[in-house]
């Protein structure tokens, strides 16, 4: 029987406030470059403050790879969390006008915090540097995930960053067994390699009980096996996931399934603000294995997909993704 | 003496909601092309119903001008209202950080409305349509105008758009005041041709008692004097204003002083987004004048900073407006 859904993502729901900075920024403002850091709403008012003239562009791992997906067809849907605000508001058109269902119960207005936002600093050659206050995101709790959504999903993404937050643990269980439960199937980014470093023996759990689908870059793969030899961790994964896409960089992805290795170079474009580059790939790959396509097509679908989203700001994609998909014979 | 300010903008305070269309979406939504239309509360939810995935820009035809100015080291200030929300906090914010003044006291969160949004409607052409919802920003009223702001500035810049909403004569005769009691210069611009239809009157009588600076596009520029005759008009506005800024879209813009007229031809650029030419206009010609430039490299530098923000979405300038202009020796 078809599934409502082909993909459900769960995540923060986060606005993307994103602005251009000079190099010497990040050391003035003690910003670690390139990668998500969690900072409590003061330091983002401190952060804001001296941040220039900005954009706010939808942004949330999940929730781009989700919107990527929605704008290559694929049914979908989406759980995280915003609060009864404007930025709410602006997350929940910018999802629902993409094509994908979102109804997570949102905060009241009388909650403690605000719809959660990440600042996302864009050094002049494209790398990004990430602030994230996750406000209300950081409060999804398990009776957010509605059951019957989950079990008519042919795959769950989990976004790894949501192992942050009190109740996310939870709220991830109940939502994969209820997806298992219905021959659904679990697949998890890792996010990034401090997320992993803060959540390696969950990560690690979660993956040999449940986990089908692995997508990571080559720091977080090699973050989550303690080892800084990639080939080494790649071995690993292999050995104990179905499959495993691992993305290294301008070097392209790889898919790892027991058995078979697939390489792709990454698909060649202007590097404006890398953001999101995981996260489209992500869209790709997954836009491919849910229509049944080979692996070497789902790493291309994945790296196209990508490249379009670090060609301008904001991790929302802004061309037609199946036109460039066309373009590449990948339609 | 040298004041503090060169100049204050008076303005409807808006956040931009930007979202590209097929050139369908107009008609099918009741949308008039290519101008700027005032919609309620439930027509602007209605229409973001409709509207596919979006980006938020602040925006807003005076503060836009003042961030251009304030982007080339002008020393300036803004005028106009928002609410204490999110959106209100990012127009700030975008403001301040472009190193604009802007302190106007904000609407408090029991206040009716919320910070005042306009939906821009991009077409495959880079022509935009707007849908304002005022929100706040219509209830400026003359007791926000603080008289030593403007006292102190050299020029106070008018925005048409802002002769909507029902204090808003009130605060502009403040404001004028002010400003000419202590020796500053009123400059306005007619923001829309059917801005100019709806307060024509208004308009003229201004013009004739307190403007030294018109700055208009040919459209509006005609329909502020009921002609179709562009030339007809120039002459009628050579005749009663110092200098008359008017833009003749792709074939530039004219300056007409009493008895010296000047032209200079577009700066050719890509077309993406048109929203803001004639705010980045005004800002070049600003700053020309206000810092003793000629005419010619007054509309020089209008015209290069209108060819800036049409290169990209959105209507405060993106890339270094001091670069662009040294590269074309107008440094």
């Amino acid at each position: 029987m078809t599934k409502a859904y082909q993909v459900v993502g769960i995540g923060n729901a986060l606005v993307d406030v994103i602005a251009h900075i000079e190099e010497g920024f990040l050391a003035d403002h003690r910003v670690e470059r390139g990668i998500m850091q969690l900072i409590d709403r003061d330091r983002a008012v401190e952060l804001y403050g001296h941040m220039g003239p900005a954009r706010e562009i939808s942004g949330g791992s999940a929730a781009n790879t989700i919107a990527g997906l929605a704008a290559l067809g694929a049914r979908t849907a989406y759980v995280g969390k915003v609060k009864d605000d404007q930025l709410g508001a602006i997350f929940a058109h910018d999802l629902r006008a993409q094509g994908a269902d979102y109804d997570t119960p949102t905060a009241p207005r009388d909650h403690g915090h605000e719809t959660g936002r990440c600042m996302v600093l864009v050094s002049p050659d494209g790398e990004r540097s990430m602030n994230t206050y996750l406000g209300v995101s950081e409060f999804l709790a398990p009776s957010d995930i509605d059951e019957g959504l989950v079990a008519d999903a042919d795959w769950i993404f989990l976004e790894g960053y949501r192992f942050d937050g009190p109740d996310s643990h939870a709220a991830f269980a109940k939502a994969i067994r209820a997806t298992r439960a219905s021959g659904g199937r679990v697949a998890i980014t890792l996010s990034d390699p401090f997320c992993v470093e803060r959540h390696r023996d969950a990560f690690l759990a979660m993956i040999r009980a449940d986990v089908e689908l692995l997508v990571a870059n080559e720091h977080e793969l090699k973050s989550l096996y303690l080892t800084d030899d990639l080939a080494r961790a790649m071995d690993r994964a292999e050995a104990e996931i179905p499959i495993t896409a691992c993305t290294v960089g301008a070097r392209g992805a790889h898919i790892l399934t027991r058995g078979t290795r697939v390489h792709a170079p990454a698909a060649g474009t202007r590097v404006v603000d890398v953001t999101g580059a995981g996260d489209l790939f992500a869209a790709g790959l997954l836009h491919a294995i849910t229509s049944g396509r080979d692996w070497l097509t789902a790493l291309r679908m994945g790296n196209v997909a990508a490249a379009e989203v670090i060609s301008h700001l904001g991790a929302r994609p802004e061309a037609d993704l199946r036109d460039l998909f066309a373009a590449e014979g990948l339609s």
